[in-house]
Order: C-alpha cells, then structure tokens, then sequence
C-alpha cells in the first residue's frame, strides 16, 4: 500500500513514527505493508517509488527542519507530486485553515480526481465543502476517511457510524473543542476569562491567536462534520450558527453553580446546527472538565450514550489516521 | 433469516416489537427479512416454518400469558425445536442463572452444535463457560454473538472490538452494574445501605432477592464477558476476585466525599481481574450517577475513552440484539 504525506508536523510525524513502530504488527493483523513514497512539508519534499525509509524522515525534519533534507533538497509542486506518483492513499495532514480551506482543498481534490483515496486531518476543507467532496470521491469511486478531525483519537465519529448499527441516532450534543473547555473550568475554579485564557496559552492549549478556538470556528467545523457523516445531512461552516465563549463573563459561571450546573460550549443538531455557551448539570455525563470532549447521542431504541476522550495530541490524531488506513485497506483487499 | 427465539419476557417481546416497527426499514437497510420460525417461554411454544405473525404473538403473551395461546398450547421441548426447525440463527433470551447457567446452557451448546448462529442476551451460560463456547462456535462455524449482555443497550463491546483497528486495549475498568451504581448514589445523598436498597426496590431497579446484583455477581459476569472478547483472555467467573457493596457504611461515603470521590463498584482489568468497591475522584468522567453504566478504556496510542449510558432496559437490550442480528446478516451473506 503506497501512501503520499502531505504535511509534516506534529501529526504527520507521528504517523511515521506510528508506522515505523508497528510495521510487523500491521502486517500480521492487517496483511498491510504500508510504504511512504513521497512526503511534502511546507519547505521541502522527497520522493521514492520504493518506499522512503521512516527513520531518515524522522531525523531528515530533526536535523534540517524539512524532510527536504533527507534528498536532493528542492520541493517539488505538491499536486504534481499527488498527479504523477503512484499510489493508493494521500494523507492529508496540513494546518487548517477555515477561511479558504488552502492548500488541503486542492490537495484534496487532486487526489480524489486522481482515483487516490484520501485520509486527512484537515477540518478546512471538510467544513468549507463536504458534501461536495463526498460526492466527489463516490464520483471517482475512491474513500475519503477523515476520523482524526473529531475528537482526535477519540473514535467519536466511528462510534456514531459503527456501533449503533439497526438504530438511529435522532441528535447529538457535546463538547468538541478541548481548548475552551479548558478555559472554561479554570473559570469555573475562579478565574477571570482573560486569566484562564492566558493559563491556557501558558499549559500550550490555546495558539497565540486563539479566535479559532475561542469564537467557536473549530467546534463549528467539526460539527459540520459530524452533522454530515453521523445525520447524512449535507451541510457546510455557513449553515452553522455559532457563538464563542468570549462574552461569558466570572458571573455567569457563578450562577450556573448556584444551579448545580456548568457552562459548556455546546455543539448540538437538535433545532438547526448551533454552537454556544450552554448550562449543563454538573451530573450530566457530557459535563466533563479540563481539555476533554464528550458527546452524546440520542439514539431511537437504544437510549442516550456519551463518549468521552481527549479531544486532540499528535499520537491520538495519528492514531485515527493508521484507523482510516486499516478500514481503506480492508476495503481494497490485498495490494 | 430464519429465528427460533427462546425466551420471550421483556427483552424477547420488545425483540418482536423491534421487528415488527422496523421490517420495512431492516429491508431497505440490510436486505434482510427476518423471520421468526418458533417461539418458546416458560409456559408454551408455538412452531411455524413459514413465519409467525409477530403481532398474534405479542397479543397470545398479553392474554394467555405464554405464546403456546398463539397455537395449540402444547409445549414441545425446546432442544427438539432447535434440533428440528431449520433456522439460521437461536436468539437465546431465558432468565440468567449465574450458578449454572442453565436453561441457557443446554439451549446455547446445542444450537452450535446444530449449526445454528446464536445471538444470546443471557450471562449465566457466558461467565461460566465463554471461552469454551467461543471454541464451540469456531469449531462448527457458526456466530456466537452477545453485545446485550454487557450494557444493555449501549454499545460497550462493539466499541471496544470495531472503533480502536489498529490500536491496543492495555487496560478497562468501569461501573457494570446500574442498581448497585443507583443505591451508592443514593447512599451518597444521605441514605443508609438499606433504605437506598430498599428505594431501589420500590423504584424496579432491585429485585426481591438482590444478592445477584448487591454482592457483585452480575458485575463479576460481564467483567468475564469483556475480559474474554476484549482483551483476548480465556476466564471464567472463578477468575474474578469480587466484593459487593453490602459493606459499604455511610461513614465509608462520607469520608470520600470529603476527598471529592465517589464511591463505586468498580470492575477493572488491571492487576487481575477484579470487582469492588472504590473511591473514584468526583471529576473523572467514570464517576456517573443514577442506574448509569460507564466504562474507561486505555489504549496504548489513542489514550483514553469512556463510553458511558444505561446499562439495563428491555428495548435497549433488544435493540443490541438487533445489531448482533444485523452482523450475522451482513457475515451470511443473502439468504
């Protein structure tokens, strides 16, 4: 199974790591021989029809910054890498961008109308224009697997879609982004937001310039997601009505704990697509604390579950792409 | 798909309302056309190759009290049914016994023996004997499948087994048994051990006799049944080390609550397998309320994930059985 990386950050490394860590065990339980034949970064690139060997990536990006560094050193054009070599998966792992879904989108797209199946990371262009992208890969008749988007190792996409198998799940709610859930719990021990906030960039969970988190762009775009794959609906970022948590102020918090309740940034499908700051019952199971994600499912015949993880880190997410690998490459039979 | 079903209490007959709302939908769905070919309770049986009429069938249980009102009223023996009504799956829904795991026992081994697929919602025969079960079933070919038995409805098997491909299970512990999780909760309010008991009572979540349940058997079941399909291990009820929660003492709930812990009956895979009563901190995402069910697992790369909802009822435990149908359908092939 040949496999094109796109990206090569935190995520992207640790899926070579994975790989390289478990190579005998894949192909013991899977039958599957991954083999990496070109690897992108923002700096670099290098290509081998053979395979490339995972170790040297690793100290090629250590060493130079760049898997550049572990050939010839120029970059070659991303989409002509994606058109002219040989393989069965792009993994698509670059930064997100919500705005203009760039360069996923095009990465993406590539791909697919290349007949490559596609597994990425990247919520931009997922929330910018999944249904289209979906329907574009059942077009080409390749998979577009995309599990580490939602609540990074947390199978919550998985769970929704496998194990509730002859029942229907009418809604769903939860708690998508673990970095203003972070905030929100050191308001509620007490903080003021701008406190917490700067706890939170301190602790590494919020970026320098957190609007992404912090105006509920992310859990707005993971909810697109959800609502697409889990509901069948065909929905994109503008169909989202949706509100940050920059205006819940020390106050609030304290009368929700006079009601025995947390405030939590929800996403929910009941009524329309909406993401906001919500009161939850601190007995509520989906009413966790610190950077963890839960979501509940309110299904028909079997009841209401709530699945709960860390909603993010390089190994989870990675973990979710060697996942989306398997299920391709149980698809494809053996290659 | 032809079904002999043995036992129809509360989870048989909300498995025949299950398929009687939803046959066109199971059709449009899977391809598949379920077919209940025999029917036996405690009173009566009733035998039609070419299908019952699942609505007579509920109303004979409704009026005579046992489905042998649907036709002639004799009760033929039930290993002569499985062994002389062609049919491709036994649904095995009798009373559990966890002594020795009998009627199910003798239903079970002698539909695999036949060559019957067999769904089975029944602990008792599971926690004495699975791993020379699962043998049993490998060695004839058929299905031996049983996700009702651990958490009712809520799907705790199949997300340990389908939504971590490519991961590893090191470790679970989890709350397994919802009346004993409903009277600590109450006792946690203030209630001593019997009034709780006694509340549980009244409210249908204890039985009369609640040993079962109070002095940790049930949890000690389905620890087996998890230890076995999940983690691989090949145990019985002998291998579990168990303590109820009779012993618990108001002092005992009191002293945890000022550590901010709960106290719950904790069945966990770590160091052995075992089941007693532990202090859980209050804001860990396994410390649920009320007759809720929760189970943490730890993977090696994912992290970890809890997965938490009602762990009892009769249409949630039919609905898991549906899913177990549904597998063996998609595993058969059209028949």
């Amino acid at each position: 199974m040949r496999i094109i990386l796109i990206g090569f950050g935190v995520v992207g490394q640790n899926i070579v790591k994975l790989l390289l860590s478990r190579s005998e065990d894949l192909y013991a339980l899977y039958g599957m021989k991954p083999r990496i034949v070109a690897v992108v970064d923002s700096k670099g690139s290098v290509v081998s029809t053979s395979g490339l060997d995972l170790q040297m990536l690793l100290d090629a990006k250590k060493t130079k910054g760049t898997v550049g560094g572990y050939g010839d050193g120029a970059r070659k054009d991303v989409v002509e890498i994606i058109e002219s070599i040989d393989a069965e998966v792009v993994v698509e792992v670059t930064p997100t961008n919500l705005k203009i879904g760039e360069p996923g989108m095009t990465n993406i797209t590539t791909a697919i109308k290349n007949g490559r199946n596609v597994i990425t990371a990247n919520k931009g262009p997922l929330a910018l224009a999944l249904p289209s992208l979906i329907e574009l890969a059942e077009y080409n008749g390749v998979m577009l697997r995309f599990s580490g988007t939602v609540g990074g190792g947390t199978p919550i996409l998985e769970f929704a879609k496998r194990c509730l198998k002859g029942d229907r799940i009418v809604s769903f709610r939860g708690i998508l982004n673990g970095t203003t859930n972070y905030i929100l719990t050191r308001m509620e021990e007490g903080l003021s937001f701008d406190d917490a906030m700067n706890d939170a960039k301190e602790k590494g969970y919020a970026e320098a310039e957190p609007s992404l988190d912090i105006d509920g762009y992310d859990a707005a775009a993971k909810l697109v997601i959800m609502a697409n794959w889990v509901m069948g609906m065909k929905v994109t970022m503008k169909d989202v009505n949706f509100t940050g948590i920059r205006n819940v102020t020390a106050d609030d918090m304290k009368n929700a704990l006079k009601n025995h309740n947390g405030i939590k940034l929800i996403a929910g499908s009941n009524k329309g697509l909406t993401v906001q700051p919500t009161e939850i019952p601190k007995n509520d199971p989906l009413c966790v604390n610190g950077t963890l994600n839960a979501v509940t499912f309110s299904s028909e015949y079997s009841g209401q579950q709530t699945i709960i993880g860390r909603g993010a880190g390089g190994m989870e997410t990675a973990s979710a792409v060697l996942r989306d690998l398997i299920e391709i490459r149980e698809a494809m039979g053996k290659v």
